[in-house]
């Protein structure tokens, strides 16, 4: 399933907001209708918002030229500022002194494809034949373009034979697991089964879970990992267990200027999305930090790397870049 | 606040069906008004809603006799088959060959008010003078008729003096902490902040709480506990971080003909509490089991038992019922 894609003439897109409902496949044939679909969070996801910004620069591209597309670019660049991926694709695009657009747009797609899928590889051994596994949040190609981060693991074990069965956190408050993940997983063909956030202990508890997977929105030089709130309760209960639980998350997801998670600040999000009564008082943080003690490896492109991390996280800070060619197919 | 009373020609009780957003005291003044508000749920908690038939059957012997209060009588107690309180009250009630129904049913009621207010008084010394506490689920005067068993906990050291600050779970999937702890709590006058049930693990590790005090539906002989779901993680969490973790529950809560947490069937409720999508899996059980060991503390009506539950608990076994005029207030 792709979340975007480009369309000839238009920039086609998978509409969230109607899911799990309606799966409506949406066309932007203009630069209103691309900038409408990310500032309603038709399309979300970092990593899509970028790919479906740069697909943007080139259907503009067709439209307009001169300062119409200028005007053009600017306004995509502009319609979801706290998105850097979107900025980045877009002056990725436009650095392209031939004009050809397209082509970086859909180079851009192919990486977010060829680091998702070396993630997924990568995964597939830590995986028993057979087995329960458990997720958070959403981390599937809906968000990224690809096949996703930690919903990739499970993909691409899957499509190597083995017989994962996922359970799926709702993850409160705005319920990205029941909405988007169990989507996600039936339309790839994944056996999965949606729980309360609460039931994460009993099901670790009485379901035998093998192993943990999430993925992350930034990684410590220790290995702590800011990621969806529930997250780090996931890790302990997971600890208490003797369940392994890992972290796949691409390089850049990874912010080397930072020693420990004690530096990321948790943003806090309005009370209204949890509160029933309009007076209560509401504690709504975003995201919190796993320890990197609690992680029993972090899936990257580059491979999985395991404790210590103040090392492995050196190590791969010093790692080329890859390139979409190196990749060595894995069979799955 | 009473949740449930006598009102001489009426048994008046808190709507809760509108909770938290409607505070709707009504008065039923008929049998059929009785058995309605049970068997909608505007009643309940089980030992509210044996209090309510209680004086129920009080007001039918004051509408009905002979074959038509016998009738009446049938259909309260009939009015919620699981709700083991309601058949006990209603046959205590009976039992009064005198006819004093009305005086039996006080006492039940006063009871119930004793045997929270035990518990509050027990708990207080376990609280600092100020900090932060946590729960889990509903446990207040609306479900017990009395002062609640946890929650009585927090207001009984909240009268004493100590400046306690409640972090409340929302409680998935039916919201109970949303709807309703945090109205009791607000009607006490207790300070208390609302989380999402993922957010406690980061709320134990940044708003140093002091203490975690849930309620319990079963407490089998080596302290093993079951109650709402979610408990069983809030439990972990707690012991990761080194919080003392307490139950709240009478002696009626105890069930001494079970050696472990292991012989407690675990009920699992119906898919749509939980999934968005009309087909999508769930697991939802409605309680988990927490290992006794976790447990720091049962706070009872007879004092605070401590590990080995094994002999503590088989010691309340052996104790003799207290009536309400033991009880000597400790000042609270």
């Amino acid at each position: 399933m792709d979340s975007v894609w480009f369309d000839g003439d238009a920039v086609g897109f998978v509409d969230q907001r109607g899911l799990p409902r309606t799966v409506a496949r949406e066309r932007a044939t203009s630069v209103d209708d691309v900038v409408d679909a990310i500032r309603t969070l038709a399309v979300r996801g970092a990593p899509a918002i970028g790919i479906f910004g740069a697909y943007g620069v080139a259907l503009a591209a067709q439209l307009h030229d001169g300062d119409a597309f200028r005007a053009a670019v600017a306004r995509i660049r502009e319609a979801r500022p706290t998105a850097v991926n979107l900025a980045w694709a877009v002056d990725r695009v436009l650095a392209r002194t031939d004009g050809a657009y397209l082509a970086e747009a859909e180079a851009i797609h192919a990486e977010q494809r060829d680091i998702d899928a070396r993630i997924g590889a990568h995964a597939i051994a830590l995986f028993p034949d057979a087995g329960n596994v458990l997720t958070h949040c959403n981390t599937g190609p809906l968000a990224t373009g690809g096949e996703g981060t930690a919903l990739g693991t499970f993909v691409a074990a899957h499509r190597a034979g083995k017989a994962l069965h996922v359970y799926v956190d709702e993850t409160r408050p705005l319920l990205q697991g029941a909405r988007l993940t169990m989507f996600e997983l039936r339309e790839a063909g994944v056996p999965c089964t949606l729980i309360p956030d609460s039931a994460a202990a009993i099901t670790r508890q009485r379901k035998h879970v093998a192993a943990v997977v999430v993925g992350a929105v930034r990684i410590a030089r220790n290995g702590d990992t800011a990621n969806k709130i529930g997250t780090y309760a996931v890790a302990i209960v997971a600890a208490h267990h003797g369940i392994p639980f890992y972290v796949a998350a691409p390089r850049s997801t990874f912010d080397f200027s930072l020693a420990t998670g004690a530096e990321i600040p948790i943003e806090e999000r309005g009370p209204d999305e949890v509160r029933i009564a309009a007076d209560d008082p509401v504690y709504n943080p975003a995201f919190d930090v796993t320890p990197g003690r609690l992680i029993a490896g972090i899936i990257t492109e580059y491979g999985v790397l395991r404790p210590p991390y103040d090392d492995s996280i050196a190590d791969l800070a010093t790692r080329p870049r890859l390139l979409p060619a190196d990749f060595v197919s894995t069979g799955h």
